[in-house]
């Protein structure tokens, strides 16, 4: 093809999880909220459903989320950048940061998106296995002339969270910005906000997860307002659109909304894994909205086909440089049982 | 600051037209359509306000969307990508086709984002500039080495359209890929969607201006389905959220509103031109939504500030390379006769 980048021709792309548009399907491969965003998203989205609002531009910083995310969060509003889903975060940190030919580094097993941005960017990728029990490897595995670390934590698709002091002393001893990306982080004990006031740490959120707005797409970026202003310049200027702006306005302030759901869903991860280890698989601690599932014993390939011929999707993953696992979403206490029930008769 | 791009530290960043959120104000500046969108739009984002719809994922591909205007515009679905915006499309096509190093070619005066678009991919950016009447160049002015060419149709801020067999074989010489922007030509007497067919050209549209959705963030590209398939690796999985893909749905198929509007619109442009003429500017002969306003006789800078004052926004625009003038959009009738009430006191 005339003209296309040597880098793009030759990669696969990312793929995504199936989004499979059949509400008797039990979804738990995506890692979605089983339950519905708060009430006062839709009233928020009602009240700007107007002729006025849809014909006109939105405004480009998000002035009116940021303001919102301050009161809750107690960050300076100049230190949060909106994103179109934390995956366009994660896009306008490559951009900012990753020079054709750099490198990403990060963990591995971990999100494999970080791989496609490397490819895209046209700079080389690199991972460092995790160290035991999932922990972080020595500093000195992380090359000097890295351009950008990524670290998802909690990760995936393992669940495990480092603790944020450790991570604090690993990033201490980085030659390059970090990126702590928090997609999980409202189910984890503890999250790595007070770490984005180091002058090269930027934490990524995501209101796919916690907040139940994947369908809308939005996330912000935490960093200080240095960086935070040499990303605006890389973002497009209206990458958030208007129902999604007040979206998630709406939804970061209810905060009891969201520690009611977030409750639901501990308490449905806390059965989840004694059940499945009874069925025989080995499930990783989980502080995510998800378990890794895996077994010694059989190839868990054909479980996710049986699960999918009875209509529920989990995720099957595999990393050459790992192995294989199921990651299972937590849903609603009715799908986890139906799950649970299918497996039993599968195995 | 550690790890920052060069590109990137010394680029100022694309200023986007100002985003006033007072219903007061007259807004001529952005090229919004004065009128709502399309009843259907608002229908039809009701019917997916659940709670399913806004936690789920959205489908990536758009393929709800893409049968629909496959439908309306007579063009095959895998020719279709859809876009957070132009500008989204923009930056993809940017990504897919342009290196480090590489070079964007556009002409001048023209939309000033394409060089942003090169800072952010730190590519050399370069403009020919319009032959006489605002006439293509000859081919042989553009560098052989251009890694992509990008031609406004109808153009920015001129508003202007060059004939698009003239375009066709302009193309025909080129070393590279052209991207036709066509977020204006629902305004225009043609458009260049049939060149979508050539090898090396991609056409992008907006929902912005025609379609009155700006607030919602929604445009798509045409091209050969080759070029479509390496446009998705780079693209975000995600980059259109649930409801603005229903809302372009909607819109796209209601052709009957949109004709109504259009002819609304270039009835108001119509009776603009001579009325601003009469006022002394010299204005060029338009097929977008906006007119192109100059003097000979003062600087229009202190007018545009003149008009804020009372409330109605203009567009300045300065060109090192050309020169400066208003760019006003066509508003609703009531809206043009403030314009020009005030800016016969003014001058």
């Amino acid at each position: 093809m005339i003209g296309l980048r040597p880098n793009i021709a030759k990669m696969a792309g990312y793929t995504p999880g199936e989004q499979i548009n059949d509400p008797a399907v039990v979804k738990l491969n995506t890692n979605e909220n089983p339950y519905p965003p708060s009430p006062r998203v839709f009233e928020a989205i009602q009240a700007v459903l107007t002729g006025d609002k849809l014909r006109k531009y939105p405004e480009p910083s998000g002035i009116s989320f940021r303001k919102a995310a301050t009161r809750v969060l107690g960050i300076d509003s100049e230190s949060i950048l909106i994103g179109n889903g934390s995956d366009d975060i994660l896009t306008i940190l490559t951009r900012t940061f990753v020079p054709e030919g750099g490198r990403i580094v990060t963990l591995t097993p971990s999100y494999s998106l970080y791989k496609s941005l490397a490819e895209i960017q046209g700079a080389r990728f690199q991972t460092v296995a995790f160290g035991p029990n999932w922990s972080l490897p020595a500093v000195s595995a992380i090359p000097p002339d890295t351009s950008i670390f990524f670290l998802a934590n909690p990760n995936s698709p393992s669940g495990t969270f480092i603790d944020i002091q450790k991570i604090a002393a690993f990033i201490e001893g980085l030659p390059c910005p970090v990126v702590v990306d928090e997609a999980y982080a409202d189910f984890a004990e503890d999250n790595a906000l007070r770490l984005a006031k180091l002058p090269k740490v930027i934490v990524s959120r995501s209101f796919s997860k916690s907040m139940a707005l994947a369908g809308i797409r939005f996330g912000y970026a935490v960093a200080q307002p240095e960086i935070i202003q040499e990303m605006i310049k890389v973002k497009d200027s209206y990458n958030c659109d208007v129902l999604s702006l007040t979206a998630a306005e709406a939804a970061i302030q209810d905060t009891a909304y969201v520690t009611e759901t977030r409750s639901k869903i501990l308490a449905t991860r806390e059965r989840m894994q004694p059940a499945l280890e009874a069925l025989g698989f080995q499930v990783t601690p989980s502080q995510a909205n998800f378990l890794w599932c895996r077994r010694s014993d059989r190839p868990v390939q054909p479980i996710y086909e049986a699960l999918k011929q009875q209509r529920i999707l989990v995720r099957y993953m595999q990393y050459s440089d790992y192995g294989e696992g199921l990651r299972i979403s937590v849903g609603t206490d009715a799908e986890i049982d139906r799950l649970l029930s299918c497996l039993h008769d599968i195995i």
